[in-house]
């Protein structure tokens, strides 16, 4: 199984901010969208992703004033991206790894999607469930 | 691979804080501790859990006023518990179909431990690598 098959179900629709954007209108985006990441996008290249633990890291530093920040400012910077044809297996372990929960999926230099871990999870579920499957049939076959 | 399993190698900590918690208090621990929920307690027992994903939910829609509300204005009532005896696939089906991502422990009604999707999808990439030694294993001996 790879990104491809949970793009190819999930959509390759992408929820984008500008770096310029107020952090109170990109919680308002994450808010409304119910997502947990927006991708921060300069002239359609990645400037960085904005999640929810960026949100309540920088509301506990420092407070409500955080909210008239611009997204630049908070964001996380250094973003790790994957391709459609890694495997599951590859990019739970770069998440786990790399402890974060949204890679953006590039092909060619263009962005074509995001994954996010609870997207992961649901995948690996229905692997492992074909997997067992698999594993039994060979088994009483054998 | 059991809940149980998880526990034992992350530890049973848990960081709990009370209804009458203002928002801001809750928030600035989540980003101190650098945790993704913290559970209400109210007198030992499970009043509701609040996680990040609350905390934007709440914040897009009251804007910087929400940060001086009560947190059992804006935690999650309903909470799903799991055993240390459930399966790590039982616990990955429940957040999966229920759409989140903390789930408290509870043995003998005490709570025992909290469990996120990131330890739950840490836990299964090394499950999987054993399964499929083990796979190779036995196809080998076959």
């Amino acid at each position: 199984m790879t990104v491809r098959a949970i793009l190819n179900s999930k959509g390759h629709h992408i929820v984008s901010v500008e770096p310029e954007t107020r952090l109170s209108a990109a919680v308002k985006i994450l808010s409304e969208r119910r997502i947990g990441a927006v991708l921060v996008l300069n002239q359609q290249r990645i400037a960085g992703i904005l999640s929810e633990r960026d949100v309540v890291r920088v509301l506990g530093e420092s407070g409500a004033a955080a909210l008239d920040q611009p997204v630049s400012a908070v964001m996380t910077r250094k973003v790790i991206s994957c391709r459609q044809g890694d495997s599951v297996g590859a990019i739970m372990e770069m998440m786990t790894s790399g402890k974060f929960r949204h890679l953006p999926v590039i092909e060619d230099d263009s962005i074509v999607g995001l994954i996010s871990i609870g997207d992961v999870v649901k995948w690996r579920v229905r692997e492992f469930e074909h997997e067992q499957q698999a594993l039994h049939d060979y088994i009483k076959s054998a």
